[in-house]
């Protein structure tokens, strides 16, 4: 008999006017090796599971499992929440309750409670209409934790770190600096190995410019910023491919050479992974003190309350969490 | 029996130590519905096929087809060649012999002796060794034919125009303006009517910055700059989607709403083209008055000599050109 406890995944709900509650429940009527505990109002989830035409027995995570599953169950981290949503229309009146849900999945993470975390999206403009300075999931986890991290968004086939993520196209260039990418590298370089369970992991870094500068005639990033900092990793006897020319990094006799890449930017990696793997890609926070997935798109709310939202992402999110669960263990 | 004039395709052997002269040797070989004149060095040939074990017989454009073809046949427009090629090592000798057969394939399209214009990859640097100023094929074609292009990298899935092509990163967002913007949308939709034969084309146009700068959050050029240029050209009837963000605009669902994508600079597309279809990606000048392909690969002077190299992309645009002149002749 397997006396190992079950894993157990926290999933957040993000804006409860969004698609994510729905998609929530959707997940949890599929079969999956692990125990998911959904951090969110419960009546929210009883009205989502509903607009999906859902049977689902909402269990509380302190209870324990019923004798007899009469359907599909999912346990709940009960969160109350302020005011009743309205699909397509978020409330700021929520927005304390949204950030209280990512909260107890972090510190759930942190002590132990949880082996993961798996977020919903959320609507960051409604969180700043209720007067609360607030630039995003990844920045507020971080915080949490007190770490530094990196955004890295992931297929089955591609996984692509980002140097810098939302920033204006022009102030791209001065923000990249050697130490930007010793940090970032360092925590790329130390997640694949602790998380994903490469031992030597080698990571192919793009130039910034096009032809990654062609020795100087296309831009001097390369020669000045990028090519030390690379060298100075190199010497440490970390294994790092480039700097490469964007355009021919993510062929197939490239992509043999590397387990995963670090662009410059946001627009010269994520089209290539999202064109070929759109409703397979997830993002990663890498840095943390545990492992955290997401969705990779947003609230839908033109789609909100219909319960036809599609699932897929969320599903990909919560299984790429469970697996680097598996694969952080055994590299421990 | 079928009277019309075999069509004839103008193909120009580039660099002649690089693999060129072997790949257009290669393609010869290779079956193919229009005639294909080869404007290089007649012992050039000779070598490059003695190179890749082929038995060619070169004919004197001028002559007559000898009345039993005993071997693969290509006709040649023979321009001499002042240095023998040496594989490999470039030389400064031979760059005006290499423009010479540019400005022959080009007069040969003003003039209508050749249908369109393949061109096998140049050694720029060697050019410019000649103390020749030269930045490349397109700007050299430009020039010859007294107008203004716009460069477009296509597969059989997807067709990108660049409004901005080989700029450091930093330069890019300052070259980006209302004017330029304008030019180009004209030309790739003059194009797409005129060698495409789509009558009504509909062109996608990326934001320069991530999320096309999620409403001025992530930057202001697209609500400054390029929401008012295609308003303009909109104004004019124009069929123009965006601008999109770059991220999601290649995915299945949205291809299916556009003929081409307008990309603002050359990272932000060309990953997505060459990582799902390298050796079938064709560059090609738009705004010539005649039709030009190209590789979309360099010299390889590593392979130049032994035979190997692989002819795939030299085949692609010698396919897309005479696709080409085939559209192009049903939209006239």
């Amino acid at each position: 008999m397997d006396t190992r406890p079950r894993l157990r995944l926290a999933l957040t709900a993000g804006e409860p006017a969004g698609v994510g509650p729905e998609l929530l429940v959707r997940l949890a009527a599929i079969p999956f090796d692990a125990e998911l505990v959904a951090i969110a109002d419960r009546g929210l989830l009883e009205r989502a599971a509903a607009r999906c035409g859902l049977d689902i027995q909402l269990i509380d995570d302190n209870a324990p499992a019923p004798a007899l599953a009469t359907a599909v169950q999912l346990r709940v981290h009960h969160v109350p929440m302020p005011a009743p949503e309205q699909p397509g229309a978020p409330d700021p009146a929520n927005a304390r309750y949204v950030l209280a849900t990512l909260a107890e999945a972090a510190d759930g993470c942190l002590a132990g409670r949880y082996d993961a975390v798996v977020t919903a999206p959320l609507q960051k403009s409604s969180i700043n209409d209720a007067g609360i300075a607030f630039t995003g999931h990844t920045e507020f986890l971080a915080e949490r934790a007190g770490v530094d991290v990196v955004m890295m968004l992931a297929s089955p086939e591609l996984r692509v770190a980002l140097a810098t993520t939302h920033l204006p196209l022009s102030a791209v260039p001065a923000a990249i600096d050697g130490p930007l990418l010793q940090r970032v590298l360092r925590t790329v370089h130390a997640e694949l190995r602790r998380k994903f369970g490469i031992d030597e992991p080698r990571i192919a870094v793009l130039g910034l410019n096009p032809h990654a500068g062609e020795g100087g005639h296309l831009g001097r990033e390369e020669i000045d910023t990028i090519i030390p900092a690379l060298d100075a990793l190199r010497g440490e006897g970390m294994e790092l491919l480039g700097p490469l020319p964007a355009d021919t990094a993510f062929v197939p006799a490239m992509r043999a050479r590397y387990d995963a890449v670090l662009a410059m930017y946001h627009d010269q990696a994520l089209p290539v992974l999202k064109s070929e793997a759109f409703d397979r890609t997830v993002n990663l926070t890498l840095g943390l003190p545990f492992i955290r997935t997401s969705v990779d798109h947003g609230t839908a709310l033109d789609l909100a309350g219909s319960g036809r939202a599609d699932p897929s992402s969320l599903i990909a999110a919560a299984r790429m969490a469970l697996d680097l669960v598996l694969r952080s263990r055994r590299a421990a």
